[in-house]
């Protein structure tokens, strides 16, 4: 299998966990359901960031995009196996769960801030802690990654539901977590923010020269 | 003491530990519970993985078995291992806790689903961060390991109580937290999860030539 | 970028972040928020380690000093850019969440005793798992030091709000979640604690000549 | 300092510490308590093991000794610096918060179950992940070490109130916390799990000879 159809078929599955998982913690009622999301992702990254980079996330794709670690086709690649996995997620969900009675009420301005500014936060973590140099073969990328997600949605999950990503909030937004109407903010906003992220890494590791993550 | 035989202790040892701590949880009644459960995994992996490889599930052991890391005898000295400790934890659970009023009841459809594709996700997970070349040597397995049982608790364990394993499903239906006529679904589901995972596993890693994980 | 600008802006990032989790996550109302505290200073500790550090509090930076890890005008850069991150965290916060009715109330001496306690700790941790050569290139340092908040947010909390950190207590005071007059303690104590943390690991590691651990 | 003093000073404050924090954590009425009380222990674990290797528990240290990885007289040192710590901290408490209206009451049949038997999984845990040679320099040491407390406060707290550790227990019998005259219960029991660990640990490791983890 060529390398990009091996890796994207890698973000397929993980994001199709990761999004199942989140759907699954949210219809739980559980007190744990934020670290339950967070460790999903973290989960997913370990076992796939060897694979494919662990990406499971559009706006992650970006940042790496920017960065120079991967390169267009590699991001189309990416980005379409990681829409389609959220999408698939939903439709698995409905033979387990039931659609919620409304979906997560926002106020625009607001959702659109954290949204942004935690998958600002997201893809500046990713990005420091498994792209350069400094960090190569540590053992806390994917622990520091999905924590970034648990504490996001502790934090600012009350404002926007908690996205901070375009493929879990396609899959959120087929379920009925989220108001489909109100989609494009979840996917535009974390896009701002993963480019502001990608910029901000450069100015502060200007000399890092570390070769492309994926393979 | 020869290989198999102190593997196999080593193994009984780990899911004696587990599955009594599993017990413990669910009748703490604690909000913790699906968190302490999956951080069992993670320390009696983390403890008994340089000994056998800290399958300590017989769907795990079969994956291994499938993707090559251990041979058909150490299989079987595996299993019969894990699953006469899940049997013993639960045995001695009686001398501290009562038995439930009833067991968990479960639809036969989601229950089976969920327990093949929550097992499924366990042993990819296990196979990615605990036998291929990329990840040797990382301090993150036990930790990816036992999230994952985290997880799955939280986000599936309403549909059918999160077995997962045979070895832990074993026990339950003994303490009659499980019901003991459904243990044919606890038993062959995670089989199938997990030779499904073994497939993926090595469509992803075509290049991957690790020696067996066991010594 | 000149070291110590580049550095004084990781600092800033990583404080504007922590400060803000730490408001949205006491507004959350949620049973999580002192493990999503600590979790959010892990999380920026790894992000921020490899540029300057990741002090992201003026009694770590304190105790970095003391024990010879940093130069005086480093000391002044890293103090000033937490300082002004934790107060303008504070001002954004105007924009998502109302100022609580009253602020934590404080008995000065049982408070006094736990800020300078418990910074103590977290200093003495950083120290020991940051800046030692017996633990070079370990994975853990991040989780132990958010860990330490976490553990100090439980622990004490109920007592002195938990602070542990003069740029966190400064962004708390402005919101009204702290008692602004009583600034002079969540800002005294915690340099208390961070001193005698400084000397007691000069006395334990006093053949560790481990150089700067900033670059 | 001689290395003993040292590591007995190293013993005491990570103890101290320890302790204080379970203390606080108790009274807290959190439901977190059992999480911040392991990660107390995982914290003090990551900053000590390099100076004593972080025993902070006269178990473990009985069965670092029975393990050979330490000598009878480093044995005395340790102990006693641990139980000083433990009474000490119970006093320091009194300071800060009111005793409890009762102690826990337990059925001793039970609690001295429990307290051996997971004070066996403690020790076979801290040997297997801190003493071998096939787990040198691995990061998850103390989050396997502290998890293992949390797992055991929640699954079997119920019954013993989960000491696991005569230094704890005292300082929890002087706080009122656990029933003074049983003290002798959580003195002894955990001997005999550590006694019964080591040996295992002997059995399952025979090949190893791992150089003593003190310095």
């Amino acid at each position: 299998m060529s390398g990009n159809l091996r890796n994207a078929l890698a973000e397929f599955v993980g994001t199709f966990i990761f999004v199942f998982a989140i759907i699954g913690a949210v219809n739980s009622g559980s007190d744990l359901t934020p670290l339950a999301i967070g460790f999903a992702l973290m989960v997913m990254v370990f076992a796939t960031g060897h694979i494919s980079g662990a990406h499971l996330n559009p706006a992650v794709s970006l940042g790496a995009f920017l960065r120079g670690a991967i390169d267009a086709v590699t991001f189309v690649f990416y980005v379409v196996a990681q829409l389609v996995a959220g999408a698939l997620a939903a439709l698995v969900s409905f033979a387990l769960w039931p659609a919620p009675e409304a979906p997560k009420e926002i106020d625009l301005g607001p959702a659109f801030l954290v949204e942004a500014l935690w998958t600002f936060v997201l893809v500046y973590v990713v990005l420091n802690v498994a792209t350069t140099k400094s960090n190569v073969n540590n053992s806390f990328y994917g622990l520091a990654i999905g924590s970034t997600v648990f504490v996001g949605a502790v934090a600012v999950g009350g404002i926007s539901g908690g996205g901070f990503n375009p493929a879990v909030a396609l899959g959120l937004s087929i379920t009925g977590i989220f108001d489909f109407g109100a989609y494009w903010l979840y996917f535009l906003a974390p896009l701002v923010g993963a480019a502001v992220a990608a910029v901000l890494f450069r100015v502060l590791n200007s000399e890092d020269r570390l070769p492309a993550l994926e393979s």
